[in-house]
């Protein structure tokens, strides 16, 4: 780690050893904020702030040779750590700030090279990965370069799963479990006491989704131990959603022990699961026996619940985690946690500070009164689509919405604080939201359900059953889609397109900026055939066709953006913003080759006329997208060509390659893969002189003269090329 | 419904009125049995013979003229119906028979053509269907003509969903409440007696599916009317599985009234959800508050829980539907049923005659001994896939296996049988399972999860997720891909290569007969680098192939089926079983075309060479799938093409059409799609002609003699057109 240069915020860059000792002087002072006499005097002394304790851990074994007063130290030293990278690189913030002493406690009890951990979600893993050895990665976080925000198999054999989507940790570890018990490897207290554990680490938000619900439902089946780890943070991603979430926060948080104690037996007796759980009580050491909730809604699902207990209190986490190590049956640990624990601002707005972009940070950043500043540059996409929703509802009181939750991700926040009669967010449970919706336009509602494209993939099912089969109008707003930066390949919207468009009477579109963003929400709203959605990325909107007039959506017409030339050397046919650099690639490409380049608005249905009209005319197309190649806006293309009998070879479909693009920021990835202008200039580049070498270009062209398109024909600025990517990956 | 014509089992078509007077005989035997004394001699008249109850619901308010007894008389006509019918076509027959009396009660208290009536599933509607006049249609069950198997609202307002996957009607429910709420004609009790009321039925399979959950979790925060009716038969569909399936097995079905009431009032206090439902309490009547269910796993969701009462018991089903039917916060009314009720072969082996096809009865059908015989013809796809898989289960011990639900109708009940330790029922859980699948993999296992292709759309995210990303081998096994015959539009597997297909890493295959299929398996056994998938259709293998040797499968390599011809007229490169129907094409073709036969193995990745090779000689090609047009099979032959800068305007994709296609037989359907072998022929006699037309096939053909298959090249039988089709649709 020697020699790492880190940079801090707005000032050079510094060595680690010198980037430590500041974060220590912050770190000290929340130590002390948080532990009080325990912490004492020895963690405050010079020395300990000269020698700061996180470096030295190499691997978990390493924590294991620390006092608990050290522990605390390291747990101050973790969460400087992590806020100051993520002040300066934005990030996962508040997530993982809660799981701290958590994330410790574990890996002292657990050896996790050999037991088995699971994380749900896994934006909660930096910890983790800070005592798994990979401190000198946090300063590349969320870069090819760095550390993945995300469990990285590629980083560590200590991440299981590359994972990102919520709820499915507890099916995976049902699945470890049940292949460790098949290899003989399984823990068995009696007669494998080396034998491999089972621990999923998941939080209030994800316990349920229906994924996980599956999982506990199944867990309770096994007969090995299998630890489930409950982060109760009571905030989840937003506020907590549904019935159950009420049910946590009505668990008391007991700060003595033996409150249950004399229940627990009784209770036990009583209890479905019975005398399975009967019997597994009196395997129990006395402390969890201590702590077994009453009527837990777990032990329904056939789990033994203890707890809740104190998430950030490193003594009673390593007590009962030891305890529940050697319990043989299925077990959930209720832990209660602060998310943002740590710092004034991530504790009383830890919505914000989710997952926020870089920030600044006046004032002594531990007190309540500091103030931070968000480096949010430009507008983006989900601030647009949010504001455009809200009018819609203004103007119609017909249009309901929903997120999962989502509201700040998917820009609702405001739409949820003002119609609360017209708006939900349902948690996270994506294909109870699409039901919902369904249901509402059973009843005369226009529904609109704003999604991350990558979480849509959860509500397929339902978009094909609820809405298409009904032929119920669900509009879906698919933020996210693309290319997504620094969360990373288990982020991108690569499929949507792909999937929606199997589904009869879908309506998909793509807006490329604000205007079109309008534009397409309103055709949205009275497109009463089918299932509709729209897709747009995780991006700012450029202004650079502000000063046009955006055209209605017609359904299945692209519009042309450059004037019309009769005989163009090419065309870019591009769905989505891909068009707008489409139009600097043409731009830098004027001197050698005349390029049209048509925003085409639709995936389905394309524009067959206009396809029909190029293909005629010979004219070689390459198809731009945000989106995988394959069964994409290119292949509907290629599709509608075929159809129609015509040559297609001289179709060129460029996108998202068939392969997984890791974390990076979006406008790198974007150049990566050759969808940036410069990339898509290569492409036309190309198939323009491949046209030239088979000489089949527009040889045998008809001379149609169909107009194509409905677009204004007006010159644009030609611009040097440049990335539009300014929302930070 | 006069003059109807019905046709008995072996026997002549009879008219409607004959075919009441017969049913009416064997009803009659059933309520005696069942009703006792209830029924005394009022039911067993003469009179009551000659004058059957069931023709005379012309609508739901028909009942409520009806006494009690009288009721009891037409749930046993209802039940006679439906078996009579079931027993010539096949059908679903058991659920159907378990919710008799339920259907009625629901009926009788409630007004469905004001208030919403959600059925989960779906399959379990037929008495439904024969209260809301549509007795006439029950003889065309499953076809066109006739009845769909599931709810269709084409036929009747009382149908809201067109459903068929489990586990969504509470969300969709959640969301018509919603909706009647915002209308303003949301029933409440004390300002809008007459509003619209919800209802939901669902069955115990279904509501511990991840939907279903998230859908009660949601539930739980209704403020108004909300009922959900479970249908407890603690059989489902297979054997329920999961901890809450176990732990409803252990609520008691008491008979005496008051056995809860003395502690309800006490318990309602402690429950989480706690001073809502309390309140709940006290507008209860005095049936239900009786019967509040102590330490229900709904009210850890919300839901007070009345029950469990007999849903065989028509006098107690009304009571309480009466009293819940205004009772306005919400609630579960858990029923307890006997799936298959009133005839011994079918309450003692439900899940035989969950969906059977036609069968045929040898004594008395009430009595328990009597002899049945299930009309199955021919060799199936899941039968053969079974043994295939159970061989190599036994072959390799690493092989493991999971369903989701659906043992039999995937094949897997002799596995499930034979390696307890090593396959899998984990319910209706088709998200769980995949990820369970995965954790095995993880852990050094060969997984292959059967399912259906249309059910795999749950789990695509998991796919996506935790197999796809990971690079994790899951094998995924796709019965029923294709069209599925009376079950209709809901269950055609017509997207899991459009789905599959956006994966990076997945390999698809699909066989074409037992051989194939055992070869294919093979295959995937090994093949380590990520997600593969087989799919095959609801129908049966074919024998024709037999005296050939079927070539093991390589990675992306087709095979030849014709004999081969160095430039013949047209090939047809076929997906799957269709390629069966393709040499039928070919050989009827052989008068005027020289037709070469390409069985394509691979979706992903579909043989480039073998494109290459044919696109460049000119020779047309029609692509053939039982799956949709769009990103399908065909489609990524043009991706394909495109990629290589290859001139496919004389590749014509054919399959399924971008609409839905409806209840039918199996063959019937393919037939009007087109995906028979006249179907076929007609396609490569227009593609060719168009060839002709334009000049350009076989012109511009370069002189490659690359051999482009490893196929054997001997001639094949030719025989005359026929549909192999011998599963019943």
């Amino acid at each position: 780690m020697e020699g790492g240069a880190w940079s801090a915020p707005g000032g050079p860059p510094i060595l680690v050893s010198e980037y430590i000792e500041i974060s220590l002087f912050r770190a000290q002072r929340v130590a002390e904020r948080d532990s009080g006499e325990r912490m004492g005097g020895a963690s405050g002394t010079s020395m300990e702030r000269a020698n700061p304790i996180l470096p030295t851990i190499k691997s978990p074994a390493d924590l294991r040779r620390l006092s608990v007063e050290q522990l605390e130290v390291l747990a101050s030293e973790i969460r400087a750590a992590i806020v100051s990278q993520v002040s300066r690189t934005g990030g996962h913030l508040a997530p993982n700030l809660g799981v701290v002493e958590l994330t410790i406690a574990l890996h002292y009890v657990f050896d996790f090279g050999h037991d088995r951990l699971l994380f749900d979600v896994g934006h909660q893993c930096y910890p983790h990965k800070l005592l798994t050895g990979r401190l000198a990665l946090l300063d590349g976080l969320r870069t090819r370069r760095g550390m993945a925000g995300f469990p990285e198999p590629l980083e560590s054999p200590y991440d299981l799963f590359r994972v990102g989507h919520a709820g499915t940790g507890i099916s995976t570890a049902v699945g470890m479990a049940r292949g460790d018990t098949l290899n003989g490897e399984a823990f068995e207290a009696r007669t494998r006491p080396d034998g491999r554990r089972v621990v999923t680490l998941i939080g209030d938000a994800s316990i349920v989704n229906g994924v996980a619900m599956e999982g506990l439902n199944n867990a309770g089946t096994l007969k090995r131990q299998f630890l489930v780890v409950l982060n109760d943070n009571g905030m989840s991603i937003s506020k907590p959603q549904g019935a159950v979430s009420q049910y946590f926060d009505r668990v008391r948080l007991s700060t003595l022990y033996g409150d249950f104690k004399k229940s627990a037996h009784r209770i036990l007796k009583h209890v479905p699961g019975g005398s399975v759980l009967e019997e597994a009580y009196h395997r129990m050491g006395e402390a969890t026996k201590a702590w077994v909730a009453e009527d837990s809604w777990f032990e329904r699902f056939g789990l033994v619940t203890v707890g809740p207990i104190d998430g950030h209190d490193l003594r009673t986490l390593i007590e009962f985690l030891t305890e529940a190590r050697d319990f043989d049956r299925p077990m959930v640990l209720h832990v209660k946690t602060i998310k943002g624990k740590g710092y004034g601002f991530s504790e009383s707005d830890s919505s914000t500070f989710h997952s926020p972009p870089a920030f600044s940070v006046d004032g002594e950043m531990v007190s309540e009164g500091c103030r931070v500043e968000l480096k949010r540059e430009g507008r983006s996409f989900t601030t647009a689509f949010g504001e455009a929703l809200l009018s819609l509802m203004e103007r119609d009181e017909r249009v309901v919405a929903c997120t999962a939750a989502m509201p700040d991700g998917t820009g609702t926040t405001r739409v949820l604080e003002r119609f609360p009669e017209r708006a939900w967010d349902v948690g996270i449970c994506e294909s109870h939201a699409l039901d919902m919706m369904a249901g509402l336009a059973k009843t005369g509602y226009r529904p609109f359900f704003a999604v991350y494209s990558t979480f849509l993939q959860r509500a397929f099912d339902q978009a094909f059953q609820e809405s298409s089969l009904q032929g119920l109008p669900v509009r879906l707003c698919l933020d996210r889609a693309g290319l997504v930066g620094g969360d990373g390949a288990v982020h991108h919207g690569f499929c949507d397109v792909a999937l929606l468009r199997t589904l009869p009477g879908a309506c998909l579109l793509a807006p490329i900026d604000e205007p079109s963003l309008v534009a397409g929400l309103a055709f949205m709203r009275q497109y009463e055939e089918g299932l509709s959605a729209i897709r747009y990325p995780r991006d700012n909107v450029s202004a650079r066709l502000l000063d046009r007039e955006c055209p209605p959506f017609e359904l299945g017409r692209a519009r042309c953006l450059t004037p019309e030339v009769r005989e163009p050397d090419a065309a870019i046919l591009a769905f989505g913003t891909p068009a707008l650099d489409a139009l600097d690639a043409a731009a830098a490409l004027a001197p050698e080759l005349r390029v049209a380049v048509y925003d085409a608005r639709f995936a389905k249905p394309v524009d067959r006329a206009l396809i029909r009209s190029l293909l005629e005319r010979r004219i070689p197309v390459l198809t731009v997208e945000d989106h995988g190649v394959i069964g994409g806006f290119g292949a509907a293309v290629l599709e509608a060509a075929s159809e129609m009998g015509l040559d297609a070879s001289m179709v060129r479909v460029h996108g998202l390659p068939d392969s997984w693009v890791f974390q990076d920021s979006r406008s790198s990835q974007l150049a990566e893969v050759g969808l940036d202008a410069v990339g898509i200039a290569r492409q036309v580049r190309a198939l323009a002189a491949s046209a030239a070498t088979t000489g089949s270009a527009r040889s045998g062209g008809s001379a149609l003269s169909v107009p194509v398109s409905s677009g204004p024909a007006r010159a644009i600025e030609t611009r040097p090329l440049e990335t539009r990517s300014g929302v930070s990956g």
